[in-house]
């Protein structure tokens, strides 16, 4: 197996981008990518997205992407684990590489999803969740977290306000990143009196639906050393769970979040501990809270305490989102999760501005699928 | 790089399974498979299906299928390339075995059709166009195969009934398939009066939708050798093209199927001529035409003569669809490209039956999506 490493990134602002199709969308930040990699070709490009079809009417992406950008003949797949897509088109991506079936390798993530009405995206998302078993209850997907966060605040005593941070740091993160789709602070008193979407989960606990599209480019480590600013990919490393609360060993156990982290850790030989900064899956904050655990950085019920004493923010123990995250740079879902990647690599190469993580060495960004079921875990060292 | 071998085969018979849902017709496949390996555990599951989120409402099928037949935890995604999605999934598990990333990886196709209405399984499968250039003229998936048809017919000076053995040759195969979805011969005179779909597309150069599920298994040719019964895969292939038909050098020229084929024949280091079988693309009777062109087994403007010829028919120069193909075996899209290599491995292992291939040592399948802008080709080998 081969060392893989990032050469190049590429991302368009997390918007309502009314005036580009998704081809457009895609092409953007793909050709981003090649333009920082400074290449002019790529042997293969894997395509994360969960709603072209049921929102674009559109499938097919891998050749039509392919085809947009130039690269007309290349392999070309799309790639789809609901909310997980971004970070499994880099999976197998870094797969392709690793294994040396490919050499350079791009892998995007593009979602549209403010064409459509709110219901049509509420009911896309629910594809997610299992159909035959949660969905025909009513359940939407907002209220499967719902849910969790309030068997969480039940089973350890937590109260709505003590989730704030999760969604405060956000959006002091995103002012930092021209990308972002929020640039607004978010006073703790704004939280607490936030419109109920789906109690206890209110507006401000809840990841924006958004417009976007980032990709990054892979190549063998070996041959990146011709590159410059380039990142390593220390770790990637993939894992399931049943779609369905009801079957899970415990609701507030993130299962694969702790399988997949677990696996990646023995990859890179390091432990949370060595993380200088975490691009977590906080569509909702108690998705935020779980995942802090399951990861390792927070004992069971302890993540809303990390929150409480801002561990989380830039300058914390563990700095998380820090470009805004889900919440504030905005979940546009299939490409969330080259997002995080993109935002990872920003901060090993000390692009990252205002958000910039003072000696960021090591880099861990996770993309959740449904309320847990797919989960990919990638850890990233910056180079030189 | 390791040689990959296919090491257990399921699949489900093709035909409307309106009692099951998409994850038990699934199952029913990925558990055959696995008894058939004779293994209780795999790496990773890629699942090719392009249908479910429109039709079923699901997406997610990787995490959703791996926890099904108690594979829970295992890395599992989605993989889509319109009706090429059976065989890219394939791909994707022929890569991460050959790379090196996994030992054993079960790659399934499954598509659930027959649950909704005409109307929504064709805006369904014009998802495999180009939404932004083609469908906006009102062209459905068939509409473009008519033209391709059309503009075939006018260019070679060949008549609708030079089709006809593309389709009787279908049937006459499927008569020994158990799994097909049609078990009738089809007389030459019912090709020439069958009612007309899209001219000059007829119901006879058509293939069926259906609901179906197709598996295998693959490991490392080494591991193999202590499985009986194993085919390895001596070439895996894929190119793309632009989706819409305007924008081909020539449409009657299927650029993609012509460079995936080619590549699959220099990684095997075969020719045409080595090709025992062909499990072709016969969506409708002008793609078979147009495949076995582009992939070398007849002179362009040559194929309609091949079918006339029955050097298409078992026992013929190039035996094609043997297990009924596209046409009579049915096309459950996700799922047709698995089906394809199940059928492959069935001939190599001399399991074919009535359809046997006397003394088959290569056969080559190809999986094409869209109107030939995903071609995913396999080269297929017996052992011992």
């Amino acid at each position: 197996m081969r060392d893989v490493s990032i050469i190049g990134i590429g991302q368009t602002p997390v918007d309502e981008h009314w005036g580009k199709a998704l081809r457009h969308l895609a092409a953007d930040a793909v050709l981003a990518a090649m333009r920082d990699a400074r290449i002019d070709r790529a042997d293969a490009l894997y395509v994360g997205n969960m709603l072209s079809g049921v929102i674009a009417g559109q499938e097919h992406l891998g050749a039509l992407i392919a085809d947009f950008v130039g690269l007309r003949g290349i392999e070309a797949f799309k790639v789809e684990a609901a909310c997980a897509s971004g970070a499994a088109a880099v999976r197998m991506g870094y797969i392709a590489v690793a294994g040396g079936l490919a050499d350079v390798v791009i892998a995007a993530g593009v979602e549209k999803m403010t064409d459509e009405t709110g219901e049509l995206v509420t009911s896309g998302l629910a594809m997610a969740a299992d159909g035959d078993y949660e969905l025909p209850h009513g359940v939407s997907f907002v209220a499967i977290n719902a849910m969790l966060m309030r068997r969480y605040m039940y089973v350890y005593g937590v109260a709505r306000e003590d989730f704030a941070n999760f969604a405060v740091v956000a959006h002091e993160n995103a002012l930092n990143n021209p990308n972002a789709r929020f640039h607004s602070p978010l006073p703790p008193e704004r939280f607490v009196d936030a419109p109920m979407i789906c109690d206890p989960i209110s507006l401000m606990d809840s990841s924006p639906i958004a417009d976007g599209a980032a990709a990054v480019v892979l190549c063998p480590t070996e041959q990146a050393r011709a590159f410059t600013r380039t990142v390593r990919i220390r770790a990637s490393a993939v894992a399931t769970d049943c779609l369905s609360l009801h079957d899970r060993r415990d609701p507030l156990r993130l299962d694969a979040v702790e399988a997949s982290a677990r696996k990646a850790y023995a990859q890179a030989g390091v432990g949370p501990q060595d993380i200088d900064f975490f691009e977590y899956h906080d569509a909702f904050t108690i998705m935020a809270a779980l995942s802090l655990e399951a990861s390792g950085f927070a004992e069971p019920g302890e993540a809303t305490q990390l929150a409480q004493d801002r561990a989380i923010a830039l300058g914390g123990r563990i700095p998380v989102a820090t470009m805004g995250g889900l919440k504030a740079r905005g979940h546009p879902v299939g490409a969330t999760g080259v997002y995080q990647i993109v935002e990872a690599v920003q901060q090993l190469r000390g692009e990252a501005g205002g958000s910039q993580v003072a000696g960021a060495r090591l880099g861990m960004t996770q993309n959740i699928g449904g309320s847990g079921a797919s989960v990919v875990t990638h850890i990233l060292e910056a180079c030189g």
